[in-house]
């Protein structure tokens, strides 16, 4: 399988900056998504931080941004230095197979023996040096013809992730760490979660899939055969004048799916997905309970506080403040609280109910208030 | 003791309307004080409410409002009845005894025989019939030369009120139910609160007096010789040109303190208070919690929402929300809650911590942050 040149250097960053994250409303909206904000008091935004975790694997030249058409002069402010021949734009969302596989078939057009790897925009990791060795050993199994994900080890029973089964060692070159994927498992309930916890071979999926582009396609092509002619015919216009006609035409039609269902799982289960399991610590923050406790160092009775002019009087209480307006917020007594204050939209709630978050913006959809969403 | 004419045409009403509520911050204001606020949901301020429940008793042009300069205008916006000589305006806040006071030697003055009664601007009673009765006996209490209160019968073993420890019956033509006042006890804590419910003997100072003018300052003569001094000083310029002169010169140097110090404890003392058990609800709302009992009927697991424009879209929430700016408020999972959201303030807390608002606006005065008092 392997090319003539190392195997790194045929490497691309992909990052697919969609998805609203609305269990962070009405902190994250739909004109200031989840990767647009800084939750980490880095003092930049998560796909910054994201740009600056991938450029030393792959280059400046080589990361791909794939994101909604209105995110676009917000996603160029953040990386000046993103090339415009990798900034794909979505016309409506289409969810992860569409993105990533778009972005695989126009890759594999330029450089056939490409490997992409595809990372979200909003995830938050600390040891860039860990994250990089499993990036290389990822790589060397995709170089291998495996579809390579990268799991993270549990450290509590989340129910907000999809969890990775892992099978027994693969022996390939450059990745001593590699396991063989049993099965991708959806989000589990409570106890389920904890019987994985328990049982040790499980790691969490953080959505991290390296591959040949040419080998992720063909799997999705297994699956999805009309979704994949029309990324094809995409990716055919794409570096031509047809692009804005194409995608007008052929975009709206797409099949919404998330990799997983196409690409991840039946890897799986025909045996050709590997996992590395990542030694680096790593957070999605997926609701308020997450930011929370990454801003107190996972110390409970802490109150953490993010917003650059706010202004919080607390007395013995412990939780997540989010102040976007400046007013001055007063807590009394209220523990595990979640308050997120903006100019239009004020959310209570505790960090046990963070994962309701988003009951809330569906119920905002259904009863029209966009003004808010 | 009886004069010529009837008690009760002999009956002035004085409301001191001064006093912030700091236990409703950040809704009552230095220049929005609790009184001046429709929190019962009536459609009009309190400061209404209490003149409408009094005109019935003394008439119109014999109720008597003591407040400070600041809240003129809107005092007398709410009370257009209200005449000029019946507006004491005080330069700054001096507490009961100096605004009942006042109010008391200005009146006798006026009329040697007047029987007062102060009832406070910010209370809320439903049976207006009811209160009525009992001031009538209190009236009958006062032309015998008593001074007389009306007391509440407890409904919980509340820690926020004062008690007055009743004694045997008087026999007073027309007050059939007065009994002696034993003992005024400030607010105690919870265990002795307790034992004061489980006693039966105790009532709720709801800090309503009535009384021959003239007994009144005698009484606070006694305790307090030189107040007393300074507001017959005031009281002899009133209703002359020197009013402005000798209210400059005089009123910064009062004693502050409340006449429950000055006149009642020493007339319970002296055997000479009286006591009208209320037969009546009566609610001085001094607290959000008070407030969120007020709306949900006294029912556990209601959530009491507030204000004209108020959004919120709550999921099994319960407690007390106040809305000033019309932005979406959205609870979710967070039981016995108080939210007051205003335009430049922002309070979380919950009902059982609602007596300790207070120590915000404590903090807030010693950090000097007054433009959100």
């Amino acid at each position: 399988m392997s090319a003539n040149t190392k195997p790194l250097e045929r490497f691309y960053s992909v990052i697919p900056a969609g998805g609203i994250g609305s269990r962070l409303w009405p902190l994250s909206r739909a004109d200031a998504p989840k990767f647009l904000h800084d939750l980490t008091g880095s003092g930049q935004t998560l796909l910054r931080d994201t740009w600056d975790r991938l450029v030393p694997l792959s280059g400046e030249q080589r990361v791909m941004v794939v994101t909604g058409r209105a995110h676009r002069a917000a996603v160029e402010q953040q990386l000046p230095e993103l090339a415009d021949k990798n900034v794909v734009l979505e016309s409506e969302p289409k969810e992860s197979s569409a993105a990533i596989g778009l972005a695989a078939a126009i890759l594999v057009r330029r450089e056939p023996d490409v490997i992409i790897g595809s990372f979200a925009a909003d995830n938050v990791i600390k040891d860039q040096r860990g994250f990089r060795r499993s990036v290389v050993e990822a790589v060397a199994l995709a170089d291998a013809g495996y579809i390579a994900t990268i799991g993270m080890n549990p450290t509590e029973p989340a129910i907000g992730f999809g969890y990775i089964h892992c099978g027994k060692a693969l022996e390939i070159p450059g990745a001593p760490s590699a396991l063989y994927v049993d099965k991708f498992v959806e989000k589990p309930d409570l106890a389920t979660a904890k019987g994985y916890l328990k049982d040790g071979n499980y790691l969490w999926n953080a959505g991290m899939f390296i591959s040949r582009a040419d080998v992720l396609l063909e799997q999705l092509g297994q699956e999805q055969p009309e979704l994949l002619a029309g990324l094809n015919e995409l990716a055919d216009a794409w570096d031509t004048p047809q692009r804005g006609a194409v995608v007008d035409k052929v975009w709206p039609g797409l099949t919404k799916i998330a990799i997983d269902y196409t690409v991840a799982e039946p890897a799986a289960a025909s045996g050709r997905l590997a996992v590395v399991p990542g030694d680096f610590d790593w957070d999605d923050v997926g609701d308020f309970a997450a930011i929370g406790k990454l801003h107190s160092g996972g110390r409970k009775k802490d109150l953490a506080i993010l917003g650059e002019n706010a202004r919080v009087l607390a007395d013995s209480s412990s939780g997540v403040v989010i102040s976007q307006t400046g007013r001055l917020i007063s807590l009394i007594g209220v523990n595990d609280i979640v308050v997120v204050d903006t100019s239009d939209a004020l959310l209570v709630t505790t960090t046990a109910n963070a994962q309701r978050v988003k009951s809330v913006v569906d119920a905002l959809k259904l009863s029209g208030r966009n003004d808010v969403l």
